[in-house]
């Protein structure tokens, strides 16, 4: 499966095609793929058919983990080889471990078929950071939310968010849209009751809102909150009751114990 | 109140004392001071009462925060005014306000005190992550929790956290001991409830939990979860009911909804 040629050179095909998916959003875009760095991640996304394109090992990490990546391939794909050398070029980590996937952006069904299922989903509104956003996201997989909606947020396929992510981006189903009213009306049209987070004493606190089948809960950017006018289009908005101290909660935070009530 | 100097000179005992501060665990443990950076939490700090022992800021950060700042300042402390170029030495962030205050730990009441009021508290067992301290804590206060109790994990007046709490570790009870059981032993000598969290399917799951008064909720490693000794040791082992997904939520996600079980 896996050729015996070690690539040291930094102008090869494959280390180029990385390097550009790793830095631009645009390329992501295009190709629909995007890359995963670490030994979890990459066994993660083998045991998904069709969703590594290309493994790049370099030779120690082969050594110490070239067997499991062999029995975790599904496919015939291929394995290639590097120098350690370029292997550290890839890293986009301190302490690499040498292990790098080309993967496959998941299929999703259609977002109007996934709001059709009346489910519980979470709606990221300019949310910025990618540790929240990856932390966002293995939340919602852990907890079972039926979609991430997310709409001018940080990309979620950025190596930062699929690095937090722990490997949850391959699973939960993720939306990214550009405009929040556009999504906000299409909620509406799905009888998706929209729920607002915000820090107001005079919002419904969490605990007197009934979260269950056909709720989406909104959650806004880290310094600014949700928008006004999403704010006033939302059905509700909600509270999370804070004794004092901060101003706010986190908003990866927020987003936790909103999707915990909402699920539980 | 301010000097009309400039401190210019990097050798400048103050400027030394803050260096030390920032930098060297023992040098804060022995004084009992910390260093805390940025207009809001040198504001929140001012507010208390006998908190601040010197206010360090830029030319260009009094020219533009001067007025609020000699407005908060309640007592007759000392501001120093530094060169840009020194204040670029001190500061830990990338884009500095420069506004650098050293602070005081907040004096508690004795652990023991704390613990015969009954109330709801958090344990965190070999934590080490800044960020996710910082996250706790900032979420420790906004929910009202009545003290954060931590053995053997990252110190909380380090930079990192007391940036990451956004001001919370000027207000939340935070007890640091080296040795989770005899914190253990404490607790059950106060009638306390310990409650461990841990993943595991066959754990109590959190909502069957009454977490109420005289309660603790033990929060273990980030990588290792609490040691098998303390979670035996617990009178209740306690889960977070996941859908599949990951093995596990991040440590400041599961400790903010158990937190949130528990104050709500």
């Amino acid at each position: 499966m896996r050729e015996n040629i070690v690539i040291t050179a930094k102008d090869n095909p494959a280390v180029k095609h990385y390097k550009r998916l790793r830095d631009q959003k645009k390329a992501r875009r295009t190709e629909g793929l995007f890359v995963a760095e670490g030994l979890r991640i990459a066994l993660d996304a083998l045991s998904r058919t069709g969703c590594v394109h290309q493994l790049l090992v370099t030779e120690s990490a082969w050594e110490k983990h070239g067997d499991v990546l062999q029995n975790a391939m599904q496919e015939t794909g291929r394995i290639l080889l590097l120098s350690d050398a370029i292997g550290a070029q890839l890293a986009d980590t301190e302490h690499t471990q040498g292990i790098f996937a080309v993967c496959a952006c998941p299929a999703r069904p259609a977002l109007e078929k996934i709001l059709s299922q009346n489910g519980r989903y979470l709606v990221l509104c300019q949310l910025q950071d990618p540790g929240n956003m990856g932390m966002i996201l293995r939340t919602a997989d852990a907890l079972g939310v039926d979609a991430v909606l997310s709409a001018g947020s940080c990309e979620v396929f950025s190596p930062k968010v699929v690095r937090a992510t722990m490997g949850s981006v391959l699973r939960v189903p993720v939306y990214e849209m550009p405009d929040a009213m556009t999504l906000l009306n299409l909620l509406k049209a799905a009888s998706i009751r929209s729920y607002a987070a915000v820090p107001a004493h005079d919002a419904v606190p969490l605990p007197e809102c009934t979260l269950g089948a056909g709720s989406a809960v909104w959650i806004g950017n880290e310094g600014n909150g949700l928008p006004e006018d999403i704010i006033r289009s939302c059905e509700v908005a909600m509270t999370i009751p804070m004794q004092g101290g901060p101003e706010s909660l986190n908003a990866a935070m927020a987003a936790g114990i909103c999707m915990w009530e909402m699920m539980k």
